[in-house]
């Protein structure tokens, strides 16, 4: 019997008191199809994205621990507000992670999948805080030789949606990209896309050690929001870069909308006559973090022509279709410790991460902490 | 020199101490250009999309009236928030009036505008306020033999607004609509298109006798807002209609925010396993009114398949090109007096469209006083 039989999983409960349960399940580890392969998790990042299926809204500064040191059960109680939109999942054992990087140990018959056994691959598609994961081998990126597990991690979330940005900018005929909570490590590789790519990008952030970070990259414009004049060095930078649509990872508040107002008085500075429904030029904020829970507050001082939405890397790879999703993930291999190289704060193990001290390091989104969990860390191989 | 030659024209003008001005200008009629033609204009209505332009957000219940009864000058303060958004238009006398019906007195050399000539016509393209108008004969749409210019003076912005709705819908790939202020004339033509296309419309009103009114049309779904059971109807009207596409002239508040939550709670009826970033059908609310001035507040408790933006006519009509709009605005002349028929509440000359207490009536938007002008009203042909 395989070492990787089985093996330990996150898995994220919501029971129907109200109440939030994390623990480690033992899986038997799935054995693999002829076209998927068994693959040792030995990198996965806690993304943000990550957070809303794994706390579930849970309020974690009432969190209690029960268990021993390896084998830790987290609960805590999760507000009625919250509670109700999770409903859909009550009860539920689900895993969490939506993506990692380890060792092909096993493959199924095809010859496709053989061909991954002893290589470190990328891999997409839930489940990933687990020691191992069994996955179809046209899911694996195999990562250039002398790449690390961990600097592969995060190949997908992060550079993808960075790409994808960049890719609905040129779909929807913007030439130009600001971007909010913009000093995270998406923030940083759409830093470099856009001066790989020449493309004008206004960075918004909210600390001003974070001006300091995205300038040594080389960022031309780098704006501190709820400054005294952060509304008009807003309306200079859009107007300088002709920017009119915005990548919003905070969601709640007042700034989507100030984004837009500030693209309307850009706009208006070249407009012609006086239009009562506002510049003709189509200002565009797309949602696709919630860093802020909060309601969403539009002024609607922006002319007509303007757009708000959600928007989400699946839907946006499913719009593209394979070919030119693959050419995006090529992109990513290629530049991986360039380009797409990740910073951690720290590595865990799967029992740590279940450490109150940590969660709350980590739960919180707008600190800038980034873990990246290795499920294999201290279990004896 | 022909009686048109000096006509009387409503003008508002924005002075920069933040003051509005309304007044009858005696301006001369332009000579008509080869392929153009002069209109008398015998019925104008007062849109909402009117009284933007018209009344610039000055503070009516301020206004003073000077000058004689043929002869009237309003004056009315405009608060410093709305001044701001009218800095565009500064100490410019803007005319005002979208759209209007007339006869067709003289035209240019043109047999195009020459076959005009005696023809009641309805005309959309702004400075309808006024006893003539000089236009371009191809922006005429001929009405039916027999129709008055009463009845065919709003052509243009509400039935063209309630099929482009239609067909925003179809173009988008939604199968249903809801319409919100849903009881005004373009929320009535709307019903019976979709009454005659088969098309399953929820419509929100804000009063019950609204209700009544709309269910006399054969409307089916019609709830009115701010009700205790208000939320738990739509979301059963839109899980038996499919609506996925509302058209809001409200603007302000929580009403785009509430109807997206619903859509997303009958859509998760239907939905299969857990999805935590909600359903996945697009859930669209475009803005094509301010009815409510105030900030739109939105929850975000709809996942991430979503949008919200402004919807504008003209840029409608721009997309969709020529000779569909042509389509478009030869039903609407050839269903003038059944889908597209208008009820006003009040017939007013130019001098009576400058009484306070007519301004207080047709100012206020959201009480349904609907009222047309006959710019030749009392002018003594």
């Amino acid at each position: 019997m395989a070492q990787e039989a089985i093996g330990r999983q996150l898995r994220s409960t919501v029971k129907k008191e109200g109440l939030l349960e994390l623990s480690l399940a033992r899986v038997p580890t799935p054995e693999p199809k002829p076209d998927e392969v068994v693959v040792r998790i030995d990198a996965t990042p806690i993304n943000p994205s990550d957070l809303g299926l794994m706390l579930a809204g849970a309020d974690m500064s009432a969190a209690n621990v029960s268990g021993s040191p390896e084998d830790p059960v987290v609960t805590a109680p999760i507000p009625p507000a919250a509670l109700r939109s999770v409903a859909g999942r009550i009860d539920q054992s689900l895993p969490v992670g939506n993506e990692g990087a380890g060792l092909v140990l096993r493959a199924g018959s095809s010859d496709e999948a053989r061909a991954l056994v002893g290589k470190t691959v990328a891999i997409v598609g839930g489940a990933m805080y687990a020691q191992f994961r069994t996955i179809k081998a046209s899911q694996c990126l195999v990562l250039p030789p002398g790449t690390k597990a961990a600097e592969g991690a995060s190949c997908f979330v992060n550079p993808l949606t960075a790409l994808g940005m960049v890719e609905t900018m040129r779909a929807e005929g913007h030439t130009g990209l600001v971007h909010t909570a913009a000093a995270s490590n998406l923030g940083q590789m759409l830093v470099k896309i856009c001066l790989n790519d020449g493309i004008p990008l206004v960075n918004i952030v909210r600390r001003q050690q974070h001006v300091d970070l995205l300038k040594g990259l080389g960022a031309k414009h780098v704006l501190t929001s709820g400054t005294p004049t952060f509304l008009d060095e807003l309306i200079e930078a859009l107007a300088a870069t002709g920017a009119t649509l915005a990548f919003d990872a905070i969601g709640g508040g007042k700034l989507a909308s100030q984004v837009l107002s500030c693209m309307e008085a850009a706009a208006n500075r070249t407009a012609g006559a006086y239009n009562r429904y506002g510049s003709t030029k189509h200002k565009q904020v797309y949602i696709y973090g919630g860093l802020d829970r909060g309601p969403t507050e539009l002024t609607r001082n922006f002319g007509m022509a303007w757009g708000i939405g959600g928007w989400l890397l699946t839907t946006f790879l499913q719009k593209i279709g394979p070919a030119a999703a693959q050419k995006l993930r090529e992109r990513v291999a290629a530049e991986i410790k360039t380009t797409f190289a990740s910073r951690y704060d720290k590595e865990v193990s799967l029992a740590e991460a279940l450490r109150l001290e940590e969660i709350a390091v980590y739960g919180k989104q707008a600190t800038g902490k980034k873990y990246l969990i290795n499920p294999n860390k201290g279990l004896g191989r």
